[in-house]
């Protein structure tokens, strides 16, 4: 198989990853890393982690997280040791860990596997979501596809919502499309539903939304602004974004 | 009863409106009368019309619309017959009438009522949300304005589908929080959701969401890029929204 060991945060750590099957991470995983924001000592979960890019990136930034990333594929699972188990990764490596074992699991076997309830202070989690429902299939495909992804939010954000600590935070990165569902969901489990659409450009169509919500909070759904990757006329990313997918800054609640 | 006549559209129509009971309309109504556009003459039906203000100002711009006001309240459609009547608003007067109906009406009912399926190009609506759950009220009362703002999306949203022709547009606007219950209701009458965030300033939440949807539309979701309503610094309007809260343009989907 092909790999590859890719930088993140200008080089404070590094990713084995595989090249041609799996998910590979990027800006998303990095975006998603930036929603946790703590001062003090705090406990992580990355719910399907793949090769712990997200959660490698909270480790990075927050010098006080223990972070333990889930995933139920064995071999994304490997990537993720042996990314640990990489020289450069020596400083984050005694605070990160691997737990295989799959987030869609409930009631005691979910903590038979490892993940007992009320026992994080965040939770992350980028869902997959199924490429092939973009392209023109016909509706049945598109039906059953779009049910998958409904269901998907559904048992993840149980998950969550099962071992993270009342008053903890559950932070995701997902389509616009997949509003709804992520708010459905979060039902009477979450509150104080934090939203934030990122755009490519200005005028453009956001691509992804940042959520963020609180264990067993009351506040009400808000809806930020957005965030902007790039200037118009420019490749290269606003300076926001950069210090955001580079790890120098939070994106704190309000 | 004290009463006031306002302008809008830089005086191009005038409403007449009640001073303290009853809903005023200002900003949201005329925003909201931004979302038709239409090349064609086309019929159009204002949800809670209240005085008027959304449906006479699409009547104001599209001078090929013909825009019926639906309005429960005997005091409020009053206020719109009146206002039709007033001499500066001859130019629109034959093209707009009044039908007093309750939007919750369903079947044969509402047809009764003069609310006849598929029979409208464009249905526009600004449902009335309670201003009392802003407020720290005790949580059973909470649930309870909660519970009927969902409702209400769903019986307004299932008469708009009723009452427009396949392939016609719904527009509304509302408040952020009332995203999933909006796009819950949409369900399978509606596709080809457009959100627009509406933020009174760059950095601050949103304060309004403008949805159009088509009927029966199969396209997904999409959030676009947000309309600011003031430059940092300034009380003026930012041209984009002083052009279409102003009636000079409509606010296109994409």
């Amino acid at each position: 198989m092909t790999e590859t060991i890719d930088s993140f945060h200008r080089g404070r750590f590094r990713l084995v990853q595989p090249l041609g099957q799996g998910h590979r991470s990027g800006m998303d995983a990095m975006l998603l890393a930036s929603l946790v924001a703590a001062e003090r000592p705090c406990r992580v979960a990355d719910l399907g982690a793949g090769a712990g890019a997200a959660g490698m990136a909270v480790a990075s930034r927050l010098e006080d997280a223990e972070v333990m990333l889930v995933e139920r594929s064995s071999l994304m699972a490997e990537f993720a040791r042996r990314s640990i188990a990489l020289a450069e990764n020596q400083p984050l490596a005694a605070r990160v860990s691997v737990l295989e074992a799959d987030v869609a699991l409930t009631g005691r076997a979910r903590v038979a596997a490892g993940l007992a309830d009320n026992s994080f202070d965040h939770v992350i989690m980028n869902p997959p979501f199924n490429d092939g429902s973009d392209r023109k299939t016909p509706d049945a495909l598109k039906a059953e596809a779009h049910a998958m992804v409904e269901g998907l939010f559904e048992t993840w954000i149980r998950t969550a919502g099962a071992i993270l600590r009342p008053g903890g935070q559950m932070s995701l990165i997902a389509r616009p499309q997949s509003i709804a569902d992520i708010i459905a969901a979060c039902g009477r489990r979450f509150g104080g539903i934090e939203i934030t659409p990122l755009h490519p450009r200005p005028g453009e169509n956001a691509v992804r939304i940042l959520v963020t919500a609180i264990k067993q909070s009351r506040a009400r759904l808000i809806l930020r602004a957005p965030l902007i990757m790039h200037e118009t006329e420019s490749h290269r990313f606003a300076p926001d974004v950069d210090d955001l997918s580079n790890g120098r800054i939070a994106y704190r609640r309000k």
